[in-house]
């Protein structure tokens, strides 16, 4: 077994306890540090008996030689000067969700840590349960053939947040988890939301997000603080089969429907359309059983694999990227009531960012 | 009990059967006759030992002085001059949906049976559920409030119609619904619609509908020929309670719930924005026990009702033609690529229509 | 292809329509005859144009020696006599559950039918339905392993019956579908029956039935008339897997489990018991896809099959008195206070007729 | 606000640290003690910084004058001895379940704490949780009519335990809940056990209880470690109303189903038989809202008021008592082969205990 690397939490508010109590627990790190500007809160986050230090100063954390990595969990805006300073100290970099709060900024990030060749990884901790670990192999691994719709649901009674509206606390769980399990990340064409607000809260409370995809693929996201049922489902439709993600219904989350339709491949007219022969598939459904794993252990446990394989995290900068240039086309889309947008952010520089190596 | 009122179908071929059927075991119709092209089909339906006329032509069967009403079942193209003849000879109409072709076509037929003061119904059998009924009562009796969104789901793996696309071929019942609850009709200030195509089937297969209402409300529509589990679900969200209706689930088709988010109603700042102290209910939830009687059934009765008390029916011509407006603009939308369009139909025309008293 | 096999259906009330609709429509066989002591009723089930035979004398009916076949769907008390007319002219028969009215009635319509080779079936409709004859598949070819127990719960709002106790109108249900899907029957070493009468209507309303079967499995039938909620559920635990039956899920009426406790198979103490290491096994779940086939249609081709064949039906007899005998256990235990009773019908004579072939 | 009372917590195991936690946290409550006889567990539990006494000495613990109660967590076998002796020091006492390992010891505790005027409480949790309170003021309050049944199923994969069967581990919960929502507590007339063990467990991992009740009625409890399915579900049938819990649908824990059956009551033949005339009432169902309360919170406060206002407390020592004196039944009933088996403990002491105030 090779050393644990060592990490430090900065950040002590309402994330950073649940980082610090994963890399405690994680046979592959040592906490090595706390850093928060209200030292009382960072002293009660790293505890009594403990060896770790306690620091409200951002410089001295990084001037330690010896620590490998830091986890950002402070508030969005801080992200972008605090992942910098790390990255130039050469440490490998976490940062709670969102990347940044811009997608500009957030690019930014993706560059340094690729230029640094140091692993830039957002905490997207949906990705690593293991019901969407296990819709990603099965994607991957072929047993769906060719994505044809992605569609997603997410709303249940909510809190309307004082700053953000239902897409952008919502939806970055969806997004997250498509960019995730599809082979390629979430690169849509274009980006089409609608929004409502029928209590005049000053937000959209209800929000319904389209996504085309290439080859006449689509995926839509609805979110929704005001529905008094709960609902968390995800229907992911193939070309051989189709998946069912119901996260509500623990006896059974995942379903594999080997059901669809097979349309007869017949040109005709010399036409580039398909023959109207149609076919249904109605096979078995298989539920696979999944781990008790938690999230978040499985999550610190890739931060530390990426670091030792010198490769990209599965939840890298370029994967928060997306997802931020998505958020940021939404509300561009809303602005313009409901218009299809493109992606402001270069599809070849967030592409290049996901696949740079370090 | 005053006497029957006498009807001919005309059509014998899918619906038409269960038009006959229901007409005959109803206490407020005699069948008097049968009209389809193909004689034999139509004295098959007619059958043996019964008074019912048989005949091939629609001028000999409207000759009939006898004859109260006609019941249309025959392809949508003939609606409008089956319609228009019958009309001009005095009879109530009844129309199996979609009212008829086109908007336009519709319209005439709504404004021709206003001026000769004859009830022209659009058969959208599924207002006449129980479901559909109480939820009308509940929601016109006030017991929701506003209503304030709309979220229809109907999708499930499905026959790719050869001459519609999912939105022509499922949209119209959660459509025809939604105008029936709602105490001012459907009457969206645009609407949106997004298709896929993933399979290259030449038409759309899976849809969403946005449909902007006033006061900031929304209804939105999700039709899926694709999808591997079934679901027929739609969330009636109110300013004082919440309704769900899941068709699949006949011991607990309804279900209102007595939550909600209430925003206090203080004037921040002489703007016109509601402050952000949000307060929630949650409570109880309360499932209305539902007669089970057949559709059909009570659908003719309304029929004779409407026609006996001089009053347009429930779901009357100018109810088909609201659906066939927001279908044809959501035509119109899906070609303009998912933009809004406004309805083309005019809204005082429709709403003339709507209230127009036979 | 053979010609159609020729049946008279005895009995034109509530049952015999269904099985002459089915005969009717079933390529193995031609509907000849409908017999009843009600002529009009008779008349009014063979319909006009057809060329079937109507009479009230089952002696002029059984001397048709075209006659193959007779279906029974008399009251119980007459199921003797009639099968043994018909067996003595040489006919094959059918018979409505439940076989006979006592036990010992109808062990001598089995006895006749084996002694002069002609198929005797009993109508266990059930039985037939596509996810019964999955799960005898299943059972037969060893995917569950050994059965451990089976626990099957039919209640609901019924009504009380003015004849017959809950375990009478609902336990042949269950019984014949345990009896169908055991590979040697249902042949339980004792049977004990708790009743309840809450109501004070004169007969048990709820009904619990336990019957221990060999190597210490058991299986256990809770009948209900009184439950608000209606639940149709069977589970049988295997030794490999474990199975669930929930017929009014229709988007999943079978589950297979692969989960089971395994218990370490290391004797201790020289003596026969095994020891206390157990372990889990938390497999996947697989749901396997039905056909949407009418049980009654299957029936009628699986009594054409047996008499092609020279068989014993599926649900033979045998099966009937079988059910017919735990019933009576079951009356016996209840007058008795829930004692467990030994089946009084000889087992030997049950399998003797169970295995005869014709 | 009146002082908080002063507990010690007798034993640091498994249960002891939920406990402390709760007491901890209740404003009725100070945590006054620690007690195990391992010092280290017990100075773990008691943690740095608060002023918390540890000892391993019951006798030193019980001279603190100002102790007000004491809270037992210890094995079974232990809790008579502890108990007698912390009563004997005009300790009030909370027992975790079940109350002791033997019925006779059980109830010289309960009369030990009559005699002293001193509360002793079961910890039966269960009868805690919002839904099992609501359960309890419906019955109570009439909301059901007279309780009719009650079928209760608590089936799961479980871990085979060393030293209990399936009844002892599971059913208590079952048994305590049952005991808690009616009226006057569960004093079946008899108790029928039947379990099955067809693993070659050495114990019975298949447990059925059947419980006749006054006036007709009846309970029924089926435990099952063995089924890959989890079902927690009661129903209660009322003559006005019935009532289900389904602990597993945290979205509709409770149902109140206003259905049900109704017998004319007109006397037939001047015999005590109610006529056949049979009526159904299928009225609306009804699902309370629940706090989210914690079951542990509510026991703690529970215990405290019964102290202050010198009452025996919801679960007392009688509550446990009659849970023990079924269970023995139950065993006794199993080696007997199943045959009915009445109470040993006599239902006089049993409701003396009950209604003793202190």
């Amino acid at each position: 077994m090779t050393d644990s690397l060592r990490i430090a939490v900065i950040g002590a508010g309402y994330w950073g306890p649940n980082l610090a109590r994963n890399f405690r627990a994680s046979p592959h790190w040592e906490l090595a540090a706390i850093c928060d500007l209200d030292l009382d809160r960072a002293r009660r986050l790293a505890g009594q008996g403990h060896d770790v230090k306690v620091t409200d100063s951002i410089r001295d954390l990084l001037a330690d030689d010896d620590l490998d990595a830091v986890a950002i969990a402070t508030p969005a805006a801080t992200h972008h000067d605090i992942a910098h300073a790390a990255l130039a100290a050469g440490k490998h970099v976490l940062v709670e969700k969102p990347l940044a709060d811009t997608g500009e900024r957030g690019q930014s990030m993706v560059q340094a840590a690729a230029e640094s060749s140091l692993v830039l990884m957002t905490d997207h901790t949906y990705c690593y349960t293991p019901a969407v670990l296990k819709m990603r192999e099965l994607i991957h691994g072929g047993d769906l053939g060719e994505v044809l719709f992605i569609d997603s649901v997410r709303i249940n009674l909510g809190l309307v947040q004082p700053d953000v509206d239902v897409f952008w606390d919502l939806a970055p769980h969806d997004l997250s988890i498509i960019d995730f399990i599809l082979p390629g990340g979430l690169t849509p064409i274009t980006v089409s939301a609608v929004g409502a607000d029928p209590l005049n809260a000053g937000k959209a409370c209800i929000g319904y997000l389209t996504l085309p995809l290439a080859d006449g693929a689509i995926a839509h996201v609805h979110v929704n603080w005001l529905s008094p049922t709960k609902i968390r489902q995800m229907i992911v439709g193939g070309s051989r089969r189709t998946l069912v993600w119901d996260d509500l219904n623990p006896q059974q989350r995942l379903s594999v429907y080997d059901r669809g339709v097979d349309l007869g491949l017949q040109v005709l007219d010399g036409a580039d359309r398909r023959s109207a022969t149609v076919s249904y598939r109605l096979g078995d459904t298989w539920s696979p059983a999944l781990p008790e794993t938690e999230a978040l252990g499985s999550m610190v446990a890739e931060f530390a694999s990426a670091i030792r394989d010198k490769r990209s995290a599965r939840t890298d900068g370029s994967a928060g990227l997306r997802v931020l240039g998505i958020l940021e086309a939404a509300s561009r889309s809303l602005a313009a009531g409901g218009g299809a947008m493109p992606l402001r952010v270069e599809r070849e520089a967030m592409l290049a960012g996901g696949t740079a190596r370090v």
